[in-house]
C-alpha cells in the first residue's frame, strides 16, 4: 500500500510516520511506499523497507496536488493546516490554506478519477472548532456545525466539500474532527489551543507554563498516540457503514483544566503544579471560550474509534513516548 | 439607496426589481440607484426615477465582482445561481458559480471594507437543501446542514463564508434560505423542484402538466410575492438582533402535492386537475427524497419574516400577479 501524508513534518504526521515505519504497516495494512509531504522539508524517517520520498510541498499552490497524487497514493491523509490563531490572525493565509489547499487535493483526486478508476482513501483530519457557542454541555452527533472562528469555517467547509466528493465516487473521504491534542511535545506553535499542553508539558520537565484562562475551563482532548490510533483506524477500516455523513466527531476525554492540575499532582506532585502561572490573556480566552467541553461522539465509538479515559493516563503516555519511560 | 441585484434576470430578481421600481424604495428606504447584473441581459425596467444601470455579468469571473461594486451599493442582493438539477449534473459549472462566483463577490466586498469603511448589507439566497436525509417532520433552526446534493453543498458553504465575513466586519450579511418558489411563472426551468409550479401553472393556463413524483411527498412553499418580501425585509431590518448566526430558515407552507392538487381544484375545479399526468421520473424523485418537509423557522419569524398560510393564497396570488386577476 501506498500512503501519502500531507502535513506530514507537523507533530501528528512525524508520529503517524515514526508508527508506520516502525509497523511497516497502517493498521493491518503492510505499506510499502510512503510519501512525506509538508511545507517544511519532512525528515525520513531510518528503518523503512519500503520505497520513501519527502517532498517539499505548498498546497495552496494549485500545481502541487497533482505532482503529489503521481504515484496514485491508495491512502492520503490530509493533515496539513494553518492552525486557530494563526488563521484568525492572517485571514487569507488561512483561506489559501485550510480552504483553497484542502480544494486543489480534493479536486486533483476527481481529475484522477474519472478516467482510471482511481478511488483512494482521503482521511482529513478537521476539528471541534467548527461549533460556535451557544453549545450544550455535551455535543452529540446532530449538532450543527456554526463556527465562530475563520479555522473553524475553513474546516467546516471542507468537510462540506470531502463529503460531496465522496457521495460523487471521486474518493473514499473520512473527515475526522479530532480533540485538542494533549499533551503535545515540543515547542509551543501558534494555536490558540497550545497551554492546554503546555501547563503539563513544561512543569513534567521542570519548567514554569502560562495559564491564560481559569481553570474552571473545560474542553474536550485526546493523546497524540490515540490521534495515531484515529487516523490508522479512519484510514484503513471499512467505510460502508458509515454511510453518506462523512463526518465524525471523534471521542476524548472532557476535562477541565483544574481536573489536569490534579491529574498533573497525582503523578508529579505539588512541585510541578507550582510551576504554573495564571496569566490571563482576554484574546485566547475569547477563542477558547467558543469551543465545546464535551462529545457524545455514539457514532465513531460505534465505528471502533478509541480514546482516553483518565488525565493520568494522557500524562503517562507523554512521559512514555516523550519523556523514556520516567520524570 | 443604491441597490445591486446580481442574478437580476432570474425570476425572482425581476420581481424585486419591479417592487422596487413600483415603490420608488426597498421596504420603507428610498432607492435612488439600482445596477441589475446577471448573466443575461437584465431588462431595464421603465417609470424608475433614478439612476439604473443593467450589466450582463459572469460572476465565476473573479473580475466581475469588483466591477459591480464600483458604485459601492449600499444594499447587495445576491440572487444568482446554477439551480439544484443543473448543478447534480454540470459539477464544474455550480461549483463555479455557485461556490466561487459567491466568494469573489464576498472578497471584492471585503477588499474595499478595508480602506474606506464601506460594510453594505449583502443578502444571500440560500436553500433547504443544504438540509439532507434523515430529516425530522420539522426541522428547527439547530439543525445541521448535511446536504446530500452538490447545489445544497454549494450553498452551505456560501452561508458558511458569509458568516465568516459578517463576523469579521467585511460587510453586514444575511443568508436567507427560501422555500421552494410556488407558483414559479413562465416556463419551466432546470431545477428539479419545478414540478410543484408545474402542476399548478399549467393547468391553471389550460395546459396539461407531468408530475414525476407520488402526490404523498410533502414538501415546503412560498410564494413569488412572499419572497420579494423576504428579501426586502433581509435587506432593511436591523441586523442587531441576528447575532453572529447570520442564516436563517424562513417561514413558509408545509404541503403535500396532493394538498396542491386540492387547492387547485377548489380555485380552478375538476377540469384543471384532471390535466395533470402522473410520469414518475426517478431522477428527480431521487432529489426531491433528500429534500425537508416543513420547517419552525422561529427565528425568522420573530425577526419579521412572513409567507402565506395555504396553498389557496398562493394560487390566488398567482392568478392575481400573473394572469390579470381572474383565470
Amino acid at each position: 500500500m501506498h500512503v501519502l501524508i500531507i502535513g506530514a513534518a507537523g507533530m501528528v504526521g512525524r508520529k503517524l510516520t515514526a508508527a508506520i515505519v516502525r509497523d511497516g504497516a497502517l493498521g493491518a495494512k503492510p505499506v510499502d511506499r510512503l510519501t512525506l509531504a509538508d511545507a517544511i522539508a519532512p525528515e525520513v524517517p531510518a528503518g523503512f523497507d519500503g520505497a520513501v520520498a519527502a517532498v517539499v510541498a505548498d498546497i495552496s499552490d494549485p500545481a502541487t496536488a497533482p505532482r503529489l497524487l503521481a504515484g496514485r497514493p491508495d491512502v492520503i491523509i490530509h493533515l496539513a493546516a494553518v492552525v486557530s490563531g494563526e488563521a484568525e490572525q492572517d485571514f487569507d493565509k488561512g483561506y489559501r490554506i485550510n480552504l483553497d489547499g484542502s480544494r486543489y487535493l480534493f479536486d486533483a483526486v476527481r481529475a484522477l478519477s474519472g478516467s482510471e478508476g482511481y478511488c483512494p482513501r482521503l482521511v482529513f483530519a478537521s476539528s471541534i472548532a467548527v461549533f460556535g457557542v451557544p453549545l450544550p454541555d455535551e455535543i452529540d452527533d446532530e449538532h450543527l456545525t456554526a463556527p465562530l472562528t475563520s479555522y473553524g469555517t475553513q474546516k467546516a467547509i471542507a468537510e462540506l466539500l470531502l463529503q460531496d466528493y465522496s457521495r460523487r465516487g471521486f474518493f473514499d473521504g473520512l473527515a475526522i474532527r479530532l480533540p485538542t491534542i494533549c499533551i503535545r511535545p515540543g515547542l509551543p506553535n501558534k494555536a490558540a489551543s497550545g497551554f492546554f499542553s503546555g501547563i503539563l508539558r513544561e512543569p513534567l520537565a521542570g519548567k514554569p507554563a502560562r495559564l491564560p484562562v481559569p481553570d474552571t475551563v473545560r474542553h474536550w482532548h485526546a493523546s497524540p498516540r490515540a490521534a495515531v490510533g484515529f487516523l490508522t483506524h479512519a484510514a484503513t477500516m471499512d467505510t460502508a457503514p458509515v454511510g453518506p455523513r462523512r463526518v465524525l466527531t471523534l471521542p476524548g476525554l472532557s476535562a477541565t483544566v483544574a481536573e489536569q492540575i490534579e491529574a498533573l499532582r497525582r503523578v508529579a506532585g505539588d512541585k510541578a503544579v507550582a510551576l504554573i502561572r495564571p496569566e490571563p490573556d482576554p484574546a485566547v480566552m475569547a477563542i477558547v471560550q467558543s469551543w465545546p467541553r464535551s462529545f457524545r461522539a455514539e457514532r465513531a465509538k460505534a465505528l471502533g474509534f478509541r480514546a482516553e479515559s483518565s488525565f493520568d493516563e494522557i500524562i503517562r503516555i507523554h512521559i512514555e513516548d516523550e519523556m523514556g519511560g520516567a520524570l
